[in-house]
């Protein structure tokens, strides 16, 4: 799986932002190494009567710029928000690696896109399956359907939780604490878990002081998501960084995932290392940690 | 829908009391503008050797006194308590605006009730649908049933968190905090926003310091409930002030609205103002802050 | 149901330990009064080339060994390691009070074991329902079944949350405020209120310090939880200091207990205490306290 430690939006009908975020794509390209995910939004940052010159945007970008290894994601509108099916039809004729549907609030809105990509896939002689699914979660509705779209569809990778949008869905009062999405970020850490899913976490939105977007990443890698969303260039590094493991942490996952296969070849289903037994939701933890350092160019 | 910032109640007995609430009842009776919701109480606020007289009191006080605008529930007892029935027609008789049911712990109980109701306006000639209903959840075993609760019946339009009695029912000890609610006070939110309900918010026992129950209504208006249920006429003021929104929440909300109904009829779902892309949950948001509004005097 | 304040883990193939533990069992044998419930552990305690050696130190202990009152539990490796089947085939034959089994991520996985000991009690005349059985949810796809797990089995009398399982199968990093941790410990305790089973809290690592455990576990009790797993005999006498309830709660439980069977004689499901109503989610709090008090030799 792709790691997606920072998702970085940029306005789809702004090719001069998309330029600027080609530029710093790509581990190797940067000191820091690289945005992972790059997202070109059709929804909130395109302005309604933008949407058919964001498509074209988009389309002539993916052509002709050179995004290096960071992931190509195109957001959608939501379903239902009659812009759905004119930008899918778009966003899967530019070739994205990755296609992201906000406001996901049942399993079959995610069904149905998955379909539309995989006729788009046959209809192209496209492998089967290449073009991923990402999905936000930011209403209640989505919260209170998060086990069955979590285990929606096998092109899904990740859920990403969009804090500004779940406090308006919920009539809540966003503050720096956060305190009124608790519940909803656990919901979602908890069913992105159980499903091998990346959880993505809230945009801070004060991109002008590096330590505050910071302090925001290393909480929410501490709750566990592996990535954040970011609006911002200079949010790249401090977020990369806080979802980065150490070097400790990858050496251990390393052993956990060498030694989880050879005791799998002999039949067995747990064992110990270092006084610890060692069973199938270590090794799913073992997995995380180690995509994550092959984000960072740490593997 | 009937706003629902502070949720008064009386002991269904206590005729001087309920004479009390009265005068302090309907907008422009007070400086501050009357309260919400007046409630009659057949449950906890009436001891069981006196409930045949609570159901007399009550229907006398319905029949004689001036409630103004306020909003007149009357309380029952909890489904399999032995004294719903009775109570219910008790109530029903006396015309309320509104049912409350504590304790309710799935679906089949609600909507065993609204069937109950339904024959009732049916055998009355009453319109179909006017008698609302308010459920109490504040058990372990309804907040476990909350996604089911909260969709059960058209005629539903809140849910009331009781902190005291979910606290009995999880064996938790209660703290001003209260950290033992968030959980259940949060899940609670996301249901009710997922399906347009109202979400009341816990009793402050300490009714004598203004201060304390302003701090709690804040703190709960910003987790997103849009009221509270109070037990002395000293809490309604802080309680209002806190659920009503401000000129600026209100002035944007209406903008919304109208924009929205106006792209309706364009056949859009969804478009920008102000840079923001409005979709539907955005509406829903603005619905509810127009209301509050409404019910303040403010609009 | 046996009180379960404190649970002690042994690792399985650990005669010594065993011993100690054994010695430290019962009420009365300790000036604090004994341990609840004794775990020979299978499971992360033993490594994994000595899981036959632990189950001969296992059986031999539990024919040698008086372990007084405390309840004698062993806990099994998990469904799906290739060890559950052996580990409850001698964990039976041993005649255990208690099969505990862990990290339990869906209903059928405790279904299945319960069908197998109830073969077993068949087999050989025994009481039937008379093993009891614990389950450990420890998973993000045990938190997300809760609702089917709590409710799978009659043989089910408690879950057990383990925190350091939890927190790597999501991918968080421990705290000591355990903030990380807080969504799924509430959600446990509600699926367990639901159902009148006890939760039973997070192990505290620091063991040397009495002071940590003492307001870990102190935290816990007020949450909602009736016991802690503990891993140390140091941790016994605060653990379950803080879950014993006071002489007042003691005293109050009793009365409720007493007039509410007095009550139901009567053919009423509910009535006033002290100006309260008393109802069945009271009366099972009730029953909670006194449990509790009787592990603590106070009743």
């Amino acid at each position: 799986m792709h790691a997606r430690r920072a998702l970085l939006y940029m306005p789809g009908d702004d090719r001069r932002k998309i330029e600027k975020a080609a530029s710093l794509a790509g581990p190797g390209r940067q000191p820091q190494g690289g945005v992972d995910c790059l997202c070109m939004d059709l929804e909130d940052g395109t302005a309604l009567n933008r949407k058919a010159e964001a498509r074209a945007v988009i389309a002539a970008a993916m052509r002709e710029l050179d995004f290096g290894n960071s992931e190509r994601c195109i957001r959608i509108n939501s379903i239902g928000s009659g812009l759905e099916h004119e930008d899918l039809a778009a966003a899967l004729a530019a070739r994205p690696d990755t296609i992201i549907v906000p406001k996901v609030e049942n399993a079959a809105q995610l069904t149905a896109v998955s379909a539309q990509i995989e006729a788009y896939e046959l209809a192209n002689s496209l492998p089967l399956g290449g073009i991923r699914l990402l999905a936000g979660v930011e209403t209640a509705r989505g919260i209170l359907n998060l086990k069955e779209i979590a285990s929606a569809d096998k092109r899904l990778e990740a859920l990403i939780f969009g804090g500004e949008d779940f406090a308006a869905s919920i009539g809540a009062v966003r503050s720096p604490e956060a305190i009124e999405l608790l519940y909803a970020r656990q919901a979602l850490l908890t069913a992105c878990a159980a499903n091998a899913l990346q959880a993505i976490d809230i945009v801070c939105i004060d991109f002008r002081n590096p330590e505050i977007v910071r302090a925001e990443a290393e909480f929410g890698a501490r709750l566990g998501f592996s990535g954040k969303q970011i609006i911002h260039p200079a949010q790249i590094e401090p977020v990369q960084t806080a979802f980065t493991p150490s070097d400790e942490a990858i050496a251990y996952a390393r052993r956990v995932a060498e030694t989880f296969e050879a005791h799998q070849r002999e039949g067995r289903g747990a064992y110990a290392l270092d006084g610890k037994m060692i069973d199938l939701p270590l090794l799913k933890n073992a997995q995380k940690v180690l995509e994550r350092a092959r984000a960072a160019g740490k593997l």
